[in-house]
C-alpha cells in the first residue's frame, strides 16, 4: 500500500536535484524497475516488497511493478492502476495520476507504454527475477546480473555509486529515522533480557519495537548467545547465565534507508572479568575508529586500525604474543576479528553491493585475497556525506582456530593455554552508524550506550 | 539454518505414512522442489525463506534448494552440503547425511545426480520462479503453474488434496502449536491497546509475541481501524476512541503450519451500543455456523447459514426490510458480508491454494459467480481432521454501498437512514480454526475470548 502523507515540495525538489546530477553523470536515458511482488507459499500470500534500492532513490517510494524512465532531468513513470473491483480488498488506493505528482514526475504512462521507449537506455537488473526477465525482454538486449553490469549499465553503476554513496539531506533525514527507531529496539532488546529464556524473545522485542514503529527489518536480525557465528539466523537458544548475547539489529523505513547496529550484552547482567577485558579491546577499537574518520582517510587504513588496536589489547591481555604491528602484518589479528571493519549504508544496508565491488572499491582496487583483507568491503577514501559503519569485533570461531593449518602457522604468536582462561566469551561486536562530515564525522547511533556500566544498567535495571 | 531438534522416531514414521499413502494414491515417481533463496535487494540479504507446502508435507522441514523424489513409499534426498568456507559465516550446520537419517530418507544424493532421475515424475510447480524454471528443465517438459496443473502433475494434485485435506497427528501438533502462539498474540495485541496510539505499535506487539515463539507470521498481518478494506496492510493510522480494530494475525511454525485469528476489539475498550449490536450478530453466526460443523455437512450450507443469520440479526436491527430467508437468496447480506466464512488451513493459511480451486472445490463444482458466493474458498462435504476457519464479518465497503448498481438493486431491502446510525462500525470479523472431529468439531482457537465482556477485559485492565 502506498503511502503519501510523506512526500512534499521539499521531497519533490531533492528527487528532482537527484536526477539533474544523474543527467551531467550519464548521457543516455536510465529506466529503472521496481520489482514486482513474490508468491511466498501460493500467489495470494506474498512476500514482503522490497523495490529495487536504485529505483527508490530517484522515485522515493515503494511502488510495486512500476518503472521510471530518466533522461535530461526528466521523469517518466509507468504503472498501472489496479482494477476498479481491487477496492472491495485494498480500498481507495491512490491512482498513478496522484503517486505522479507526488514524486514530482514530468509525465505518467500505462505499463504498456513502455515497450516503445526505451531505445538506447541503461539500466540495473533487479533482484526479482520476474522483473529481471522483462528488463532483457524490453531492452531487447540481455542485460547483465548487478554485479557484472557492462558498458552503459556499468557506466549507470558507477554514475549511481557517485551520487549514492554521499548523501542528501532527504536521505540523511531517513537515514536518521532509521538509526533513531534501531536505537529504541536495542534498548527494548536489552531491558528484555532479565525476562526472557531463549534468544527468540529478545529478537522479539527488538523487532516489535520495529514493527511498532512501522517500519521493517533492513536484513535479517542476528540474536545470539553464539556470536562467534558470524551470519547466525537461528534464534532456538535458551538463556544462560554466563552467556554474552550479540544482537546485530537494524530498521529500514517505509521508503527502504536502513540502519545497522550491533550491540554485546551480557545475559546476567554483570559482564565476567574476562569478558570485560575483551570487551574493552574491542570498544577501544571501535572508539578510536570513529575518532580518526574524516574526509580524505583511507577506509582501509581504519580498518588496519582496528586491527592494531585488537592485537595492542590482545597482547597485553596474553592472548598474543609479539609486536602489535608485526601481528598485524602476519594477519594474527584475524584469528578473531576475521571481517573487515564495516561497510558503507544506504538503502541497502551493504550500500550498493548488488553491483559488486563498483561501490566499496575505488576504480582499479580490487579485494585482497590476505586472510585479514579479503572480506573487506569498502576500500575508498572517505568523502563527506559518507555513511559507514564501524563495527570491530573479537570471535572465537572453531573453524579458524582449530584449523590445523591457522595453528601451525600462528602457534608462536598466539598462548593458546592463555586463550582458554577466555572460554566465556564466544563473540562481541560493536557496531555504529558514522556520518563522514565535512570536518571530521558524527555517530548516527550515538544515543545507544557502548560502555560497560550504561549497557549493564539497562540489562539490569528494567 | 535447519534445526533438527524437532524430528524424532514419531516424527520419521508420520512422514514414511504419508509417503506410503502417496504411493497408493498415484503410480508416477514424484519429485517435489523445496525451492530457493531470494535476494531482498543484493543477493546477500535475503527475503524470509518459506519451502514449498507440498516439499515440506513430505520431508518435514524446511530444507534450501532441496529436492526430494518419492516412489513406491521411498524418499531419495537430492543436496548440496555448503562449502566448508561457510562454517567461518554460518557456523558448523548438518550435513547432507544427517540430513537425511533425521528425516528417515531412504538415500541421500548430491543435487547434480537428479537429471539422470526424472523419468516420468510428477510434480508440483513451486512459487519460485528461478526453481520453477529448473523445474521445466529437469523434467525436460514444460511444467505448468501449479493452478493449471495438467496430466499427470494434476493427478499428483489430486492426491496432495485427498492427502493433505485431512490431518494426521503430526500436522495436528504443529497446527494446535501455531494456533497457541496465535493466541497468545492476539491477547497481546488487546492487552497493548491501551497504551497505543497507532495501528502499527499493536501489530508491534502481536507479531512480536510471534517471533518471541521463534515463529514467522503466516500471512501479511491485517491490523487496522479501516476493517472494511478486507485486506489492509497499512498500519499508520492513529487510533481514535471510537474506533474497533481489527486484527487478522497467524503464527506459522518452523515447519511451516499456519493458524489464522481474526478478532475486534473497541480501541477504547468499552463497544458503543451501536458496536455490541452488530458484534454480536457476528459472534451469533460465528457460533452458529461451529456448531454445526462435522462431518458430512457440506460447507456452503455452513456459509448459508452465516449470511442467514447475519440477514436475520440486520433485520432485528433494522437495517435490512424482508424475509432473511429471501434476503439471503437474493444476496443482500452480501453488502455487508461479501466474502465466504472460510476456507482450508494447514501448511497454507489458504491451504492448498497454488492448486487453484483443485483443493477448495469438490471434483465437478465450480466457483459461482453470484455476488454472495463469488468468494466462497471451500465447497465440499467436511471429514473428519479437515481444519477450517469460521469467520463471519461485517463491513460497511464503500465500494459496495456507494455503488448506483448495487444501491438500486437493494433500494427496498436496506433502511439507509437507519443504517447511518451504525457508522462507527467499519468491519467486524471473528475467526477461528475448527477441526472437524468424528463426532463434532474441536475449536483449535478456543482460548482467545470472543465474548464482549472478556474482551473488554483484556483491553481494559492490563
Amino acid at each position: 500500500m502506498v503511502v503519501l502523507s510523506t512526500v512534499n515540495e521539499r521531497f519533490i525538489a531533492s528527487l528532482k536535484q537527484r536526477r539533474d546530477k544523474l543527467a551531467q553523470l550519464i548521457e543516455h536515458p536510465v529506466i529503472l524497475w521496481s520489482g514486482n511482488l513474490i508468491g511466498r507459499n501460493f500467489q495470494a500470500n506474498k512476500l514482503p516488497f522490497r523495490a529495487s534500492s536504485h529505483f527508490l532513490y530517484f522515485a522515493g517510494i515503494p511502488l510495486i511493478n512500476a518503472v521510471i524512465r530518466l533522461e535530461a532531468g526528466k521523469l517518466e513513470l509507468f504503472m498501472d492502476n489496479p482494477p476498479p473491483e481491487a477496492t472491495l480488498w485494498h480500498g481507495a488506493t491512490p491512482q498513478s495520476e496522484e503517486i505522479s505528482a507526488a514524486i514530482g514526475a514530468d509525465r505518467v504512462y500505462p505499463l504498456a507504454e513502455l515497450a516503445a521507449k526505451t531505445a538506447g537506455a541503461a539500466t540495473i537488473a533487479v533482484q526479482d527475477l520476474s522483473t529481471y526477465q522483462q528488463q532483457s525482454h524490453l531492452l531487447n538486449r540481455p542485460v547483465a546480473l548487478s554485479n557484472q553490469a557492462e558498458s552503459i549499465d556499468l557506466e549507470l553503476a558507477q554514475a549511481l555509486v557517485q551520487l549514492r554513496s554521499r548523501h542528501d539531506d532527504l536521505a540523511l533525514h531517513e537515514l536518521r529515522h532509521a538509526a533513531a527507531v534501531s536505537v529504541k529496539a536495542h534498548k527494548a532488546g536489552m531491558m528484555a533480557t532479565k525476562h526472557s529464556t531463549t534468544e527468540a524473545e529478545i529478537r522479539g522485542a527488538m523487532e516489535g519495537t520495529i514493527i511498532a514503529q512501522n517500519m521493517s527489518c533492513a536484513y535479517n536480525s542476528i540474536v545470539t548467545v553464539q556470536g562467534e557465528v558470524l551470519h547466525n539466523e537461528s534464534y532456538d537458544h535458551q538463556l544462560q547465565a554466563g552467556d554474552l548475547l550479540l544482537a546485530d539489529v537494524g530498521a529500514e523505513t517505509p521508503n527502504g534507508w536502513a540502519a545497522d547496529i550491533t550491540r554485546t550484552w551480557p545475559v546476567s547482567g554483570k559482564f565476567s572479568s574476562s569478558q570485560k577485558d575483551i570487551y574493552q579491546i574491542v570498544l577501544q577499537a571501535h572508539d578510536d575508529c570513529i575518532a580518526k574518520l574524516r574526509p580524505g582517510v583511507e577506509y582501509q587504513d581504519i580498518h588496519f586500525l582496528a586491527a592494531k588496536i585488537i592485537a595492542e589489547g590482545l597482547v597485553d591481555v596474553g592472548i598474543l604474543q609479539g609486536d602489535p604491528e608485526d601481528l598485524v602484518a602476519m594477519d594474527a589479528h584475524a584469528l578473531f576479528f576475521p571481517h573487515g571493519v564495516g561497510h558503507l549504508l544506504g538503502l541497502d544496508v551493504h550500500d550498493m553491493e548488488d553491483l559488486g565491488d563498483v561501490a566499496g572499491y575505488e576504480a582499479g582496487r580490487e579485494r585482497s585475497d590476505r586472510f585479514g583483507l579479503g572480506y573487506l568491503r569498502l576500500n575508498r577514501p572517505l568523502q563527506p556525506q559518507m555513511l559507514v559503519t564501524i563495527e570491530p569485533g573479537f570471535y572465537q570461531v572453531p573453524a579458524i582456530l582449530n584449523n590445523s593449518n591457522f595453528r601451525s602457522q600462528y602457534q608462536n604468536v598466539v598462548n593458546w593455554e592463555r586463550l582458554s582462561q577466555f572460554d566465556d566469551i564466544r563473540g562481541i561486536r560493536i557496531e555504529d552508524d558514522v556520518l563522514v562530515t565535512d570536518s571530521g564525522a558524527e555517530v548516527l547511533t550515538a544515543a545507544l550506550p557502548t560502555q560497560i556500566g550504561e549497557i549493564e544498567d539497562l540489562v539490569l535495571n528494567h
